[in-house]
């Protein structure tokens, strides 16, 4: 570690891992609580010797989670460009995924997951350090795929990565926009990721493992069953500091991981759309029932997620005047500042459209640059905020 | 009194306020005091002697408002088929209106009404004992059009009234939806009420007077100045228990009458539309960054101002078992109920899309005719609330 090399887990726990991905169907606490306990390779051979007894554990295949298969499973994904990603590497993302055994469902076990095959290059806990979700529905409409492309485009730019589910629809949509601008993109997959689903996006899955990852809990091989998604959805969530849920219809499974972000106590974010989409239904219930926040841009969702953005190199170009120097923000907050009859704070917010603590924050700023002026009736522009 | 016949103020009292609103702007903290305190013959009779005698008081024209004046102006609204209603009539909406003495702007003058002309024969308080404002850009979209008519349309289905201003665009489309269906809906005005403005909603005017009511503070003859819509919207918000923002650009006069509504703790509701719509962006903001509701139908509206629908009676039709005698709101927590795995009360409410009250209210009435049981893992349909 003194020589800043990455810590690994040893070759015995990976292989060990390789095997427990196999071994059962990922998310349940009974598996998870005894790896706990025993460790990987403690875990692995107590499940193996109930084998060998004749006394299985229910819902755990040791006769497919052999030494053999776990290497030849490393070999295919290995031959891919990928590798197995353990807790015990520490690329692991410890942070994101540990809010997984806090949390409970009645519709999906939750528990965090025991290993994630990788596709990609980028280091895990690096690719997410600062990530979003971007969901919806794979039945999209023009709108929804090009909100969710301006999302992934916008979020990218500001520094985002941008996690989704690799399916048609607002996810592909997402995954795309992100790579137009050079950002980092995570897909996280229900099923093997030698395998493409669907099919039409092996080519963007390439991309996307190009210069970002392409991620699953199973090993390869596996196919994409309905519960899988179920079982998918709390790790996009978990990956992210928040899920933004772009077009949704009424029973959307971007609702199931929106639920989840929620219960990891990460933003929920809903775009909105006509009243008369039915792919909007369910983004305007996640607003109206379950206290998701709206979100109508990148800015909006940055700014929600705590502003990555504002720390954004500012372009450069030579200022000419006092507003020409100024941060997005400030500027924003000048445009509500009143040209005639003073305004108080909350006015001045109100018309700006940004919150009074903005506001608030910005307004000193701008009289010291001499734009505004704060009078006994309130504030207001002066000759130089006047003048543009 | 007691032979039930409504009361109504003296000719003295009326001929009075008739000339209170040609004396000065409405809105005006002063002279509304000076009514308070001497009565509106006596608050008259000292602005008109300090006119007598040189001292005039600022911002007031007592040379207009004589009492010539003030019954020519009775004459005129009078064969117009209105009248001043004054707040010494029974039919002044005195709880509606009164809350306005306690809010303070700092863009317009917010006092109550000193008397409000009205063209049309419903009684003011009849018409606005249940009534949401619906307002929105002149420049609306077809999009927001739509939405504003099916709107008006479905409030006035579930017995509230429609207020709006009458303006192109979102007002209008409300009152015509509101028509439609039979419903009441009142237009209030920023001009007198004998005006047409705009000119082009002449004919809907008289419409709206013939089963509702067109409203003004204005004495006959007033123009509609651009500063008397901001003193007008304060009307609208007043008049409603709520006001519902269909589509505003980002400084629209409608979120100036949301700020109203506000301010008098009356529901702020907004209807979303396509992020990429800069019709949308007052709507989006006002839910973002001003705590208004997000609503998509009339029903969330009715739902939101507390269900004057669930007091509509049921469409008659022939039950042929339990669940075609459920109420709307019983049947939608019943597509909720998990079909095979038990689900808690929380997930009930979220897959039926309704508040967790909703749900906790409707469960024990399913469970009674045998559609539900409730497990101790949670909720599930029985055999009966499977087969449709």
């Amino acid at each position: 570690m003194s020589n800043g090399s990455p810590v690994r887990a040893s070759d015995e726990v990976r292989v060990a891992r390789a095997a427990l991905t196999r071994l059962a169907e990922p998310a349940g606490a009974a598996l998870w609580q005894l790896v706990a306990r025993l460790g990987p390779v403690g875990a692995l051979a107590e499940v193996r010797d109930r084998h060998e007894r004749g006394r299985p554990v229910p819902g755990m295949h040791a006769e497919r989670a052999t030494d053999h298969q776990a290497h030849a499973d490393l070999g295919t994904v290995a031959a891919l460009g990928g590798r197995l990603v353990v807790p015990e590497d520490d690329e692991w993302p410890t942070d994101l995924l540990d809010g997984l055994r806090h949390i409970h469902a009645e519709d999906s076990p939750t528990m965090p997951p025991l290993g994630l095959w990788v596709r990609g290059q980028v280091p895990l806990a690096t690719a997410c350090k600062a990530a979003v979700a971007i969901v919806g529905a794979r039945a999209a409409t023009p709108y929804g795929n090009h909100v969710s492309g301006e999302l992934g485009y916008g979020l990218a730019d500001r520094g985002w990565a941008v996690v989704s589910g690799g399916a048609y629809g607002i996810d592909g949509a997402a995954h795309r926009g992100t790579l137009a601008a050079d950002g980092t993109t995570v897909a996280v997959l229900a099923c093997g990721v030698d395998r493409a689903y669907p099919p039409g996006h092996a080519a963007l899955f390439d991309r996307i493992a190009g210069t970002g990852a392409v991620v699953a809990e199973w090993p390869p091989g596996a196919t994409p069953q309905r519960w899988r998604f179920l079982v998918r959805n709390r790790l996009i969530a978990a990956l992210t500091a928040g899920t933004v849920v772009v077009e949704a219809g009424a029973r959307s499974g971007a609702r199931q991981t929106a639920r989840r972000a929620d219960e990891l106590s990460r933003a929920v974010l809903a775009v909105p759309g006509p009243v008369t989409s039915a792919m909007s239904v369910g983004c305007h219930r996640l607003v109206r029932e379950a206290g998701a926040r709206l979100v109508t841009s990148a800015a909006d969702v940055d700014a929600e997620l705590g502003g990555l953005g504002d720390a954004a190199p500012e372009p450069v170009r030579a200022p000419d005047g006092p507003r020409d120097s100024l941060g997005a923000a400030a500027a924003q907050v000048l445009e509500g500042v009143p040209a005639r009859c003073p305004g108080g704070l909350a006015e001045v917010a109100a018309q700006a459209g940004v919150p009074v603590l903005t506001a608030a924050r910005e307004l000193p700023g701008l009289a010291t640059v001499g734009l505004v002026v704060d009078t006994p009736q309130g504030w207001v522009l002066t000759d130089a905020g006047r003048s543009r």
